[in-house]
Order: C-alpha cells, then sequence, then structure tokens
C-alpha cells in the first residue's frame, strides 16, 4: 500500500462525535457546586472532552507533546533569521532538556517525545529522540514542491503513528510541537493557500526577522504558490508543495489522534497550519482539536478565524516547541479535574438558589 | 498592643524590591535557547518573580491557596442569590474536596487551607479547616460599618499570620482566595470607594443575580457608603466599613507576604477588592502582587485598571475561591521554571542570529 492511501484510510476511520455525550456532560456542570457556568471557558473545555470521550467523567491524566523536526529548502532564499543548524542543535538541546518546552511540558506534567522527521544533518547518534527521518530537509518551495506526495503522506503517517504508539501507551492528552528553521515561511504559504488570505497578511517577524527578511518571506512565498499552482491541488497535493517534513508530520498527529478518538492540543502558527491541513482532508477531525493560545504572528489569528476555533490563551508568544499546547493542557486539566471530581450540590449537601 | 497597631507595624515592614535583580533576570533571559522575547508574558512574570526573590534562578515549587470565608450582614436586604448557609456548607465541601478550587488547586499541585474567619454559624466540629472565626458574620453595611476598625484589623491579622505560617512551612508562591455570601456587595462596594467609579458602574450579577437583585445591590450599596461616610475615611475606615472578615484576611495575606518577600496572586474580584485594601494601605505590596485572571464581574477590570496590573488569563470566570489564582500559578510555575531550568545558547552549544 502506498502512504497516500495509509493516509486516506486513517482519513476515513474518523468518526463524528456524539453531541448527546456532550448533553450529559453540561446536565452535570450544571448540578456540581458552583453557581451555574461560572467557570465559563473551562465548562466549555471540560465539555468538549467529555463529548470526545463518551463519558461525564473523562480523564487526561498522562499528557505528551509529539514535537516534529524538520529542515527548510527554502532557507536557501535567505528567509531565517537564525542558520540552520539551530534546527539539529536544538533537537540536541531537547534531549538534553534545556529548551523551554522540556520546562514548559514539565510545569504541567506532561513529557516530550522528539521525532526527526526530516532534519538536515545526520543526527542518528542523538539519544533520546525517535529517529523517523524521511529525507534532508525539504526542497527548496521556490523551484518547485518542497515534497513528492508520497515523501508528504510518509511524514504524515510518521505522525499517525506516534499517536497511536503514545495512545498505546496510556497517553489520554496529545499536544504537538515543532522544530524547523524557516518553518514560518512554510507555514505562511500553507495559510495563503489554505485561507485564500494575501500573501502580506500572513507574514509575520517569525523568530526576529528584519524588514528585509519579511519582504524577501513575501517574494518567496508568493513564487512558490504560483510556481507550484497551488490554486489547483487538494490538501495533500498543497502541504507537498509547500509545507515541511514536521509540519505533516503534526497532521498526521492530529488524523491519528481523531482516529483514536483522543483529544489533540495545538500550539502556534506552525502547528495551526498542520491542523488546518488536517481539517481540510477530514473535516471531522476539527471536534478532536483543542486550540491553544493566540501567537503573535500574524497569520495564526487567521487561522483560527478559518478553523472557528477561538484561543484558550493569549499570552504574547512565538516560540513553538509545542509551548502553547502544553501550557493549555494545564487548563484542560483543570477542566477535566473540575468535572470529574468536583461533588453535586446533592453529593455535598450545599442548598441551591431560593 | 492593638491589632490596628499590629497591622501599621506589617505596613511599615514592607520593603521596595530591586530593579537590578530584574535586570540580571532579564539578561538571563536575553541568552535562554529561544528567539528573544518569544515567550511575552511568561518572560515578564519570570522576571518579576526574579526581582521579588532577588534571583536569577527563583522557584515557586511550593504553592498553596489561603482561602478564607466569611458571612456578610447585608444578605438581610436581599443582595444575594443563595441563601446565607450555603457559605458553611461550601466550607464544609472544601474540607471534603468536594468544590471546583480542590480540583483546580490539584491539578497546579498547589495546597488549599481554609480558614473561617466570619462564618454565620458554629463550625467548630468540621476538621481539616483552620478555626480562626472573630465574628459570627459582619453587621449590615446598610446601617453602620460592617466590622469594628478593631475587628478589621484581627481579620487582616488572621492573614498576615495565615501568610506568615505557610512561609515558615516552606511555600514560596501564596494565592488567595474566598467564600462568602454576599460578598460581591461588600466588593463593589469597596471599588466604588476606592476607585471612585460610580456605584451602577462596580455592580455585577455575581453568582447569578436577577435584574431585581442587581437594582437593589446598587440601592444598597450607595445607602452604605453615604451611611458610613466612606470619602471621609483611611483605607482601613472603608474596609472596616463596607468590607468583610474574608475580604480583611485576604488584605491581610497580601501584605504578610510582601512583608516576607513572597509573591502572592490575587483571584477575581472579591480578592481583588482585598488587594486594592492592600495597595492604598502600603502602595509598596503592588510588586508582589500578581493578577490572575480577568473575572466576568464588571468590578473586576475596574480594579485591574486602577491596579495598573494587566490579568494573565481571560476565561470568562466568575467562581472565586481562588480558583483563578490556582490557573494562574500553573502560568506562573511554567515561567519561573522556564528561566530557572533552561540552558543558554552558549550552555547547549545552539548558534545565534548571524
Amino acid at each position: 500500500m502506498s502512504s497516500e492511501s495509509a493516509v486516506n484510510e486513517v482519513v476515513s476511520g474518523v468518526k463524528l462525535t456524539d453531541p448527546t455525550a456532550e448533553a450529559r456532560a453540561w446536565e452535570r456542570l450544571d448540578n456540581l457546586t458552583k453557581p451555574s457556568r461560572s467557570l465559563g471557558r473551562l465548562e466549555h473545555i471540560a465539555a468538549r472532552v467529555a463529548r470526545v470521550q463518551d463519558t461525564d467523567h473523562p480523564t487526561v491524566a498522562r499528557k505528551i507533546i509529539l514535537l516534529m523536526a524538520g529542515d527548510h529548502g527554502v532557507v536557501a532564499e535567505g528567509v531565517a533569521m537564525f542558520p540552520q543548524d539551530v534546527t539539529w542543535q536544538m533537537v540536541a538541546n531537547f534531549a538534553a532538556k534545556g529548551a523551554a518546552i522540556n520546562q514548559i511540558a514539565a510545569s504541567v506534567g506532561a513529557d516530550v517525545r522528539v521525532h526527526d522527521v526530516g532534519v538536515a544533518r545526520d543526527i542518528s547518534e542523538i539519544a533520546g529522540i525517535e529517529h523517523v527521518k524521511i529525507a534532508m530537509g525539504t526542497a527548496n518551495m521556490a523551484h518547485g514542491p518542497a515534497m513528492t506526495r508520497e515523501e508528504c503522506s510518509q511524514a504524515i503517517m510518521v505522525g499517525v503513528e506516534a499517536a497511536e504508539k503514545a495512545i498505546a501507551q496510556g497517553y489520554t492528552l496529545l499536544g504537538i510541537g515543532e522544530m524547523g528553521i524557516g518553518n514560518t515561511t512554510a507555514a505562511s504559504a500553507l495559510t495563503a493557500a489554505f485561507t485564500g488570505a494575501a500573501v502580506e497578511d500572513v507574514v509575520g517577524p517569525g523568530a526576529g526577522a528584519t524588514d528585509e527578511i519579511l519582504a524577501r518571506k513575501v517574494a518567496v512565498i508568493k513564487t512558490a504558490l504560483l510556481e507550484n499552482g497551488v490554486g489547483g491541488l487538494d490538501a495533500l497535493g498543497v502541504l507537498s508543495a509547500v509545507g515541511g517534513f514536521e509540519i505533516a508530520a503534526m497532521t498526521g498527529v492530529v488524523l491519528g489522534a481523531a482516529r483514536a478518538g483522543v483529544c489533540v492540543v495545538s500550539d502556534g502558527v506552525i502547528a495551526g497550519s498542520a491542523v488546518l491541513a488536517a481539517v481540510r482532508m477530514c473535516p471531522a477531525v476539527a471536534d478532536y482539536v483543542f486550540p491553544s493560545h493566540r501567537s503573535a504572528e500574524p497569520a495564526h489569528a487567521l487561522q483560527l478565524a478559518a478553523l472557528k476555533m477561538e484561543p484558550v490563551l493569549e499570552l504574547d508568544m512565538r516560540l513553538g516547541e509545542g509551548t502553547g499546547a502544553a501550557l493549555t493542557m494545564g487548563i484542560i486539566d483543570a477542566s477535566v479535574r473540575m468535572i470529574s471530581g468536583m461533588l453535586t450540590f446533592a453529593e455535598a449537601g450545599v442548598s441551591v438558589p431560593e
């Protein structure tokens, strides 16, 4: 079976969630010892986890960030602030637990599993990461597709399998995160292609670009969209043309989690482009995806609007790595403990309004 | 020594924080393995904890919510939706770990310590709480001061001592929370008195008031402010006249934490009125206070503006109990682990921008 067929099989296996499960959750929420609906967004989050898990006593006790790393041929166009070596150096830093995601994930009790999906260097000697490399980085999207459809499908299946492995190990909440120098260019291109937004509106500073780099990013993305004829492509075609290995792998995590009936938390603008691709390939996955923060990167707000998702946090972050997903896992954990662990008015012997 | 003298001694013991400690923290933050300032609010939070703790490797490993409970004589005016018995019933529910704060605090690894400062019933038989009752609820503020200055000072000292006890036990981050049927009326009155806002603008639905109750709240607060001549009172006088035992105790936690050089996290609109009182009594405490969420209750935004504090979370919550403080402790914990646990570019061998 080709990898593309495998992806199609995953897509066709995603089931719609059941609204009656959510209705039962709201009935429970409205009987817990608190003024009705006084926990605002927490109640909505709890109700949706309950819907996905089909129980009014959901759990997200075991959490993991599936962090996908890959390099981008488009850095040859001078679109990135940091040198490409930073991708593998940061992978080593993740393995050494020295990066932001290691600390932030630890703060919410989440594990971090790092995958080399397409880093442009042989890093097989780095211990403590998953070696699932498909290629030494993508091709330069300005001169043709970043990946072939087969390569892109392989990367998606890396994500599907990472999700399935984590779920088989007992994780009940997955988060996506990424590392890849140059990947805001890919995410911006995907956002323009999937939402129809103007390229000028989806390009932002990324890891700290100058005005000169910004202008180059706009020009390169316009060239790439035109060169690859993305207007005529299906979602997998768009993702192959202007995406990246780590982005496709995150798309796969979303598809794999949804097929298994497990909640998955998005991150910032790069993860958001992966979620957009997953939803375009399979609209039913949207029920399983929890937005996290609103990134300071402008394309993120456009993605969230297209996905009709309201971010949980707004902390002016723009790092990636799954840092927003991890913080949001803490809020989801609180919401779920609330619905599952609180007593009802009757159980606690607390009076109701007169 | 009178309790008022004891309060004055605490106030005069609060020291200003050192801006050079914050400058050292920013120097460290800017050398950690992430694009400069890419963690937004988390970096500001980390820098302020570093300033308070006077170290660029701060810690908030041990966290506790100091939850203060008290009743309000003003409920005789029909300003509350729930019957007064709900105050002690919820205290029993906190002790049984059946309330929202028990679950949400657990989600961030925070302990909860409940204090009966002024519950209108003998609940000495309830185990697992601190029995520090000053009176069986406040007097009705519509007909005179809710508390005498001495009673109010005693309640403040209950909070100071609760903070000191927790700090002596090794807690490095305190949060405040409360329970008290009718206490949005007290918080609204305090907000009007301390900020000069119109009474109509500081009154909201609380635990779910009807339009009729809302109109009564406005009328009662206007009467109470006039009857007690709050315009001519000092901060302690205002707090005595229209505050509450649990609110004064939270003011004491803020003062006690600040004197000991420990960070304290606020909660919603009731806790915010306690912070306002603390800052009016002692402006230097502001450096030690971390805002949490923006409550759905309208007075809260006015308090935050008067305190020049930007909330960390905006989740449409209006429960109290310290639930917003607990959630925010999770974000503070993440921020502090980030600054203290991440590696620098040099330590991790990661390249910097070309």
